[in-house]
């Protein structure tokens, strides 16, 4: 509880780069607005990698400092590295965490985790959107009232193509007529997984406070259990197992381990 | 297989003998509208039950030949005996399907179940309902398309006080701004039960075809399953469990643990 | 998070005063050991209440505030008061923590949190027990190997009527050929519930340390969340929604349908 | 319903070539064995499939034709063809079902689907196990009592690294100290998939009549749902939604949104 959770935000970072309007609304990056709001929380210590660094900046030494991952990518998915997303899988499944945001849904990361196409529907109109909270007692909605709303986003409807989630956070209602599972949060191997909605590339989205929140709660969420992990592979009895090897030694050989 | 799946749909019978314009609306009653559905269905054989009738239309033998029970009330909840709940809710603990629907989320059986209040946000204002399906490959949604719309009906908005779907197969959107998961399944004891929003007294929500679809496809779904059903309580050593005898004999202790 | 968890340990406190041999095992009662283990932790203040205090020790004000109970009951469920039971579940479901322990599955506030019997096969045979982490990136396993052992209990066996859990955390190994879902967790209102198997009175359970680790997780894990609450009933429009009131005052129609 | 539901049963069948004693155990191969179970069941019909076939006897034809796979492989899954995964990884998340037994655990098609390592513990001692029933009324345990005995059975234990089950059938206990969740429910796309534990090539296994009925009940459960699937991608207003029209027209806005 001490130690802060450390938080590496991973963005893309090419439509800030190549689009005027997008690189003025987030003169940082993506990256860098959502890196400011995690910085500004108690106990969180965030810092950034971006795709077109060494190795998409997540080095062997960066992803075993991690605790916890924020995803964003869209229009590059195809040119995240294999073996670095092996290299975060593996540290994910070993207990850290991943954040992935909005269009990430498509990313190798989140698509290899949750075993299916992650496809859904969408349509950029500067909808309105509501993100109704369904799990009043998850701390993912602490400090969050009965729903977010958001003057303007890009809609994205069901059937969006996720495993059942473990627990449902948010709901989404769209103007245009849609719904959308827009929280979501799975545990996988020691790991948590969050999936959120909202945050398309050309609106404030990651400046908004309550927006902050829900990134912020998610990662203490999301960091990883102080334990022992698991250990796989061919087992031997337990050594302790007293009445366990006196039913061996009086059966000679019968018994489940011979 | 060959056996029909015998349902009692049950209904308050109120709103249709006081007001005449739902009387109108449900001349032979909401229960005769949904029963006509269900008859429709091949392998389905429906009965109608009522509040008004000896022990609601519920007795003993009602409720042992009852497979599966769709359930609808609304503003006489509390007039529901509890001896006959009790009955209810022992048979679907012991494999019967419980199909609740619309203001039945606030029956005595359903909140017994669920063990919450079942509580949730309400308005009356003719709003347009669409049903997305979140879950498509389960039965409940066999024929249905990408979502059911009904032009108008009453909205149930979020949050609504259930435990978290077993599986959760449709959310609905309203006009209005709300959303709503409309469709939930939890299994219970040896039973099932599925809630199913749709149906406010004022409209002719189960005369629509897709709605009487997904009521037909949830009665076949929660049919009771064939099979010896556990005992409980305090267990002896499985006589056949030859290792254990061994044991047991060698070390001339008391049961299984030497 | 400055402020502490305040954990109430609810004990029926019957065995420990009926048989002298459990009321040597528990000098302090089953509460002041299960106390005694969580006072022990940072950040959680640990109090007691019993059966045969005025109103079993929960009045309103110690019910208020009470962010997570800890309940152990076995032989007197059928004496603790419906009133009182309404008080617990109220606040449970308003965002209050409640871990159930061992027998208090066949406790009133259990039951009615589940919806199920709650039932279960049992043996009291001084059985080994070894309950196995199935989820092992949960809270509440923080600082637990791969099982807890324990030399003795009573066993629990499947099939437990209990709902299919949110997560399932522990499965119990028993020695003569059971198995128990022995930890299992359950968002129910805007509150947590995390039932956990072992216990026995006639055991030493409470004093072990991995057992009261266990514990002293689950009490964090449950506490309540800061938030406001969800209203529920009637709902008027939402005032800021200036695209809702737009369309409404050009239809000159009631509220969002035109 | 009055179609047969056609299961393609895929077997390595590499053991039963090279282990006269596995060839003497099944010589009809264990895919033999299998789809001979299947077929003595009303309204399935099983063909099966093999690793040394051209395209490992999944040609697109096959797979198209398939409703539910069976798939039993151990020491070659890395000989399987990743462009044929693919295809029955469409097939499935399109529809149709996937049932894994035992050491199909590893196979590239279940840990694509679940996104986790799959691993697990194991032992070969000639164990006892049983296959406790968990959830008594799904379809799947049909005919089933409360639990199933294996005389002697390879060791699966626990942490199994998968995803949180959608419901959890079974938990096996074995005579070592180990438990297993050898029976797990999940929804993936449009198609179901089923993980069932029991089947080491050393036994006999699926000639059990038991086994043999739970692989059955699990293709009827896991048959595609017949209808109109999801349409994913950028998406139109809805024409029909007469109200979005008009206010599109009244507000001369872009889309949905005015």
């Amino acid at each position: 509880m001490a130690n802060p959770v450390r938080v590496t935000v991973w963005n893309e970072f090419r439509h800030e780069q190549k689009d005027e309007k997008i690189g003025a609304t987030y003169p940082n990056g993506i990256h860098g607005a959502i890196a400011e709001g995690l910085n500004a929380i108690d106990g969180i210590e965030a810092t950034t990698a971006t795709l077109d660094e060494p190795e998409h900046g997540l080095t062997e030494e960066v992803v075993a400092g991690t605790d916890v991952f924020v995803w964003w990518g869209h229009m590059a998915h195809g040119d995240v590295d294999d073996a670095i997303v092996d290299r975060v899988h593996k540290r994910i499944l070993g207990g850290a965490g991943l954040i992935v945001l909005h269009s990430g849904h498509y990313s190798k990361i989140f698509r290899r985790l949750m075993g299916t196409t992650c496809s859904l529907k969408w349509r950029e109109a500067d909808e309105r959107e509501r993100l109704w909270v369904v799990a009043p007692g998850h701390p993912i909605v602490e400090g969050i009232g009965p729903y977010i709303e958001l003057d303007q986003e890009e809609m994205y409807g069901e059937h969006f193509d996720i495993p059942e989630p473990d627990n449902l956070i948010f709901v989404s209602w769209f103007q245009g007529g849609e719904v959308f599972r827009s929280g979501a949060v799975y545990y996988r191997g020691a790991g948590k997984v969050f999936y959120f909605r909202p945050g398309h590339e050309t609106y404030t989205t990651y400046f908004n406070e309550e927006i902050r929140k829900v990134i912020g709660n998610a990662a203490r969420w999301a960091a990883p259990v102080s334990r022992e992990m698991p250990v796989y592979g061919n087992s031997d009895p337990i050594e302790d197992l007293s009445w366990y090897d006196r039913k061996h030694a009086i059966t000679e050989g019968f018994g489940p381990t011979t």
